[in-house]
Parts: structure tokens; sequence; C-alpha cells
């Protein structure tokens, strides 16, 4: 039985306060608690419906870890989804490490991205597009925000992650960093691209003066029509698809 | 002053079936109400706020309709908002006419696309790359929730759309029919493409069969990851952007 203890933990969660504190975040869902089982993630309490239970016994056999059956009803209690019958998983944080960059290889760099939906939204982009590592300001939203995880979509449990100050992380990068900006080159008519850093700014104030300074390349999306600008998030998508593409050529 | 039945009204048009009923949508904030102001919609009535007023002289002097004064916190409680210092305005939906193919031009079909913000977002995209008209299935949300406009930053303005069955849409259609599929064709190796329809899927069903039977060339986004799909408005995203590349090479 789930104690009342346990509950409030739990509800405590939904606060950046108590998941600093704790070291703790959540994530609910059949399938991104299916991708944290099948993840490096320690996962610190499982909280399951008969119904999960019954339909993914092969997973759950090798968990070892505590397990709560709970009902729907429960679930709906403690997490954000307004419908969820199937699974909530209390999992450790993992510890901030300092980026080191890796040649050949793209990595993704947010400047203040503050949209906890854009974030996730992005993070997925990442994990489709093969792009491991991402290093963010320390403005950037919060990765274990609940809104962030869901917006993953279970694409958390496969990139890697770094809160860093930008400038001192571009300040040691010896690759290109390619910055998106309203003012850059066309993206569709760059014939080569060497790997390197994706640099994405605020979603009103764009790239900072001070990540800018580093920016080998401007890029931007050509428009066609009179919108002004395009989501973030949107933006990330259509830069990753175009520099893999241009890499692969 | 603002009478309680002009609050009221502008209350039900949070509800679909008030909008329906009257013909009216509303618009919040400067930026919207600024395209609207410049569009063809008629604005059945502008709430502002003096600072609107002060800032945006020029435009509200060739508007000759209802203006009531408001303030900030007037504002806030109208619309969906939870912070507008600016303006709200009363818009008459238009008329929903038939669809006829344009040789020649990229569309955009949505076949039940069921989120506002998806839907938002995928209009801002659209006036993004140039593409003037869109069609939606019946079960696509509706154009004229405040969520789907508060999305498209006002891009609402700038396109023509239609709820048509898409079934019948493409029996009369005589240009290529794309539509992204999982197992679809690269769309990184496709040479050339002549303009016709890009047809997008429900979030979670992705194309019906009816309208899938109709698609003239599968088309598919790329994975370098693990992550299995994209949301549908990144993906259409991504899709529109390759093909406006490629048919302008």
């Amino acid at each position: 039985m789930l104690s009342k203890n346990t509950v409030k933990f739990i509800k405590s969660l939904h606060q950046k306060k108590y998941r600093t504190e704790s070291g703790m975040f959540f994530v609910e869902g059949e399938k991104s608690v299916l991708e944290v089982l099948d993840s490096d993630f320690l996962i610190e309490m499982l909280l399951i419906t008969e119904a999960f239970e019954q339909k993914h016994g092969t997973p759950l056999q090798f968990f070892t870890g505590k397990i709560e059956r709970i009902t729907q009803n429960q679930l709906e209690q403690l997490g954000q989804y307004q419908s969820n019958d199937s699974a909530l998983a209390v999992v450790k944080m993992k510890e901030n490490r300092a980026f080191s960059p890796a040649a050949g290889e793209w990595t993704l760099a947010l400047d203040e991205v503050r949209d906890p939906g854009n974030l996730g939204t992005i993070i997925r982009i990442a994990d489709w597009y093969g792009i491991k590592r991402l290093v963010f300001s320390p403005q950037t939203a919060e990765f274990y925000n609940p809104k962030v995880i869901q917006a993953t979509m279970g694409s958390f449990t496969r990139v890697e992650f770094f809160y860093e100050n930008l400038g001192e992380v571009f300040a040691r990068w010896r690759q290109p960093v390619y910055g998106a900006f309203l003012d850059g080159k066309n993206i569709h008519t760059l014939q080569n691209a060497l790997p390197g850093v994706i640099l994405m700014g605020n979603e009103s104030k764009g790239i900072s003066q001070e990540s800018g300074h580093w920016v080998t390349e401007k890029v931007t999306i050509p428009g066609f029509g009179r919108a002004e600008s395009l989501n973030v998030a949107i933006a990330t998508a259509i830069l990753c698809d175009n520099f893999i593409r241009i890499s692969l050529q």
C-alpha cells in the first residue's frame, strides 16, 4: 500500500526545489517508463498498475528495486497526466559532469531555451538525428522538469547533457560553431559542413552576445512567406536535418 | 465601460460551441492583434489598453469599428493569456469555401491533426515557407481555437484554409500527393519534386487508409538515432524545408 509519505514525496517532485533537494525526478506513462527501465538511469521506485504488470512482465523481471502496485486513479493523482493507466517511476538524477568536445561528432548547444516543451522536443530531435551530446547554458530549462521529460517521449534516456557556461565551453572548442541567426548564410546553399556544434538561442532574444562571439558560421533558414520567425524547436529540427544531410553528402 | 454582456460573450468564445453559434473568435496579444488589424479579417470589437493605444495610433486610426478601452487586469480576465497588457480583438470567422487545386503551387493537407498547438505551429511553418493554402480533414483541430490562433503567431491571417473530406479533394487532384510515412523514400535522396500536396497524418495513427490511397509518393525523414518518431509539427517543418529546397534546385 502506498504510504502518505510516499504520496507526499512524489507530489513534491513536481517542484524544482524538491527535485534538487532529493536528487530525484519522476517519469510517467507506459512508453517513458519502459524506456527508463531499459536505460542506465537508477530507478528508486516503480509504481505500476496491474495492467502494466501483466503486459510487461519481461522488462519487469529484471528490475530488482522497489515496486508498488497502485490503481490508475492513484497514479493520476501523483503525476501530471490526466490519464495514466500504466506506470510512474521515481528516478535518480545523473550528476552533472564537465563537457569535453569530441572531434567529428555533432553537438547541440542551447543558449537559454526557457520553455520546457521546447527543450523536451529538442532532445527528441537530437535523438532522432543521432546527436548524443547537448550543452545547455545554466539559464536553459531544467532537464528533469516533468514537462521536459514528457516532451522527449523517452529520448531523455539516450542523450548526454551538460549544464555549462557556453562561453567557457566554446573557448576550449576546436570545431566549427554554427549559430542560428536571422541574418546568417542560407542553410540550403551550404555545400559542406564539418561536424561541430549547432547553437540555438533563446525564444525571444536569440543567441546572446557572449555566445555569439564564438560563432564561426552564422546560418539561417530561408523563408518564402511573411512569418517573421520560427519556433526554436522547429528551427532546431530544420537545421539538424540540413547539417546531417550536408555532412553526409 | 465594458458591459457584463460583453464580458460574458467574450468568455463564451473560449468554447467551440459558442464560437460556432456566433461565428466569432478572439485574438489576443500585441503582435497578433496588429496582424489581424493588417489583414482582411473583419474585427467586430477591439479591446485595448491605454498603452496599446499610445503605441499603435497609426494602425488604429484606420480602424472604424467598435473600440473599448480596458485595463490590463480586465484583459487578462477575458483571454487565455496570463499576461496581456495590450489588446484583444473579437473577429468574424471566414466562411468555409470549397478547395480547388492550383497547379504549380505547394499545398499542405492535414489528416486529423488533433492537437491545437500542433495545428497552430504548422500554420506558422506554412506561412514561413510561403505555402498559402491548407486543406484539413473535418476531424482536424478547429482553426479558430484560441490555442491554435496563439501558436500561429499571427500567421493565421495569411493562409487560406479549407475543411474538406481529403478523399474527395484528392479524387479531383492532378498533382503529386507526397505522404509522410515511416517507410517512405528518404527525403534526402529525392532529386526533384514537382509542387503538389504534402500530406501529414494524425499524431498517433498517421495517415488514414482512405487518404493514403491517393498518395503518389511516400516519403520519410531519415533518422540516425533511436527516437521512434518525430512530433507532427516538427516532421511537417522538415518536409516543407526539403520539398521547397528540392523544387528550387
